[in-house]
């Protein structure tokens, strides 16, 4: 896993270089290359290897979904959002870029994730076809159904009294953006179903950490949740049995990856338990 | 032009329909069918008929190239950026959603153009390599080296004393987002020249009007510009002369279409008086 991120980083670093006018692409590098886990593009190259495809074919897109997470985490910082100082470790974009630039920085890194996946993956390996499916499933887990429509209910959800288990699910589900596309084929949906779960999984186990752990430990603000009168899993349902269900999420996950060649399930199965056993 | 104007408002509201989350669908749909000009989708449709194409062809193109620019508008309204409560004669998208929601509405409809552009454009009609193309060049212009390149240079460029024409120029061919691919070919390069040229016709228009009009004339606030301390063309050269130059623009912009079926030409031709000539 160390390896793959560490090939990741490297693409993200070239993907974006520093040119003119260089505060913007300042500001998209200094979030993009702030150390994030990389959970998102290793799934990506994990799961296309999985099926039998090359790193090379995935490494595109799966910049393009760190792309899209950065920019995501950017504006959810932003003072009329989440308001948050502290991100992996270091001021937020809009403290040290400023509100404006910190908006825009979050606005080309989406508008880049599309351009670098269109010209950046290789086509011999991948169709154009390939590349037009992937266009139109990465910008739907993205828009007004996926990503944006978790963080919509999520500000909605905040401070009200009714949120059930079920709409905290929808949140997450559609906030960590299950990127693998709905195909009818039977490993798409296995996988589908595994990326879903190690959302959910992800987001248990990070509201776990924020009431247990300190900022320090977190490299963000800790305790956050609570102070946003934010639904978590925890306030839910209780730390331990959050834990509980985070056990069922590694149980459920691990078992979409029964079928296929165990060999190459292996990094995922490892993704699984780093994302379960993580301390920050 | 008409016409075509009530095409794309169809193909927009039946695009962006109100689903759930309704929040944010209903932001989405207030600021994009607020009644713009359609000046770039009335372009992307022209330009493909020139050339031999269907309207039917570029509809999903046109939509998603005026899904990008409502977004702009969005963001750029926002109090972080140039504070503005009204625009196309009613609020802001902020100013009734909350800053939160418009962040996020601009989000989504960035993200869903990139769908809309690779879910909704007739595979019999245009390629899948050619729907690969639209959306790297799509992205292009819009990321850190176009449209938010043009912001960033001129958020930068605001009470600076010495800002000149070619700076100004910078800002706004990129702002406005010269969409025309970069290909080598004869007829590509001049409609590019084409689209440049009157996207910067159309701001020498728009700050002509800004110091002439009032408010209520121009269904946004006026003198704005002013008060902002921003570089404008009549400021660098004066109205008079800024006439002139947009005069010239006109002119380049037509000599650009000879040498092309002058009956299809037609539409390109009553665009740019149209964008010359507006009273708003």
């Amino acid at each position: 896993m160390v390896g793959k991120a560490i090939s990741v980083n490297k693409a993200l670093d070239k993907a974006v270089a520093l040119k003119h006018p260089e505060k913007i692409h300042e500001a998209m590098r200094y979030s993009l290359l702030a150390g994030g886990k990389r959970v998102r593009p290793i799934l990506c190259i994990a799961a296309c290897e999985l099926v039998g495809g090359d790193e090379s074919a995935a490494m595109a897109a799966a910049c393009s979904v760190e792309m899209i997470h950065t920019m995501s985490l950017i504006h959810d910082d932003l003072p009329c959002m989440d308001n948050d100082d502290l991100r992996r470790g270091k001021p937020t974009n809009h403290k040290v870029f400023g509100e404006d630039v910190a908006v825009l920085a979050g606005d080309s890194l989406l508008s880049f994730a599309f351009e670098h996946l269109a010209t950046a993956t290789p086509l011999g390996q991948v169709s154009p076809g390939q590349v037009v499916r992937a266009v139109g499933e990465l910008a739907r887990v993205i828009g007004a159904e996926g990503l944006v429509a978790g963080q919509v209910v999520d500000i909605d959800s905040e401070g009200a009294a009714d949120v059930g288990l079920e709409q905290l699910e929808f949140i997450h589900i559609h906030k960590t953006g299950a990127i693998v596309g709905g195909g009818t084929d039977e490993e798409v949906e296995k996988l589908r179903k595994f990326a879903i779960g190690i959302g959910l999984l992800f987001q248990v186990v990070d509201d776990i950490l924020d009431v247990t752990k300190s900022s320090e430990e977190l490299g963000k603000t800790a305790g956050k949740d609570l102070v946003a009168d934010k639904v978590t899993f925890p306030k839910l349902m209780g730390i331990e049995k959050s834990r509980e269900y985070a056990e069922r999420l590694v149980k459920a996950a691990k078992d979409q990856l029964v079928g296929f060649d165990q060999e190459k399930a292996k990094p995922l199965i490892a993704l699984v338990d780093y994302i379960a056993y993580r301390q920050n």
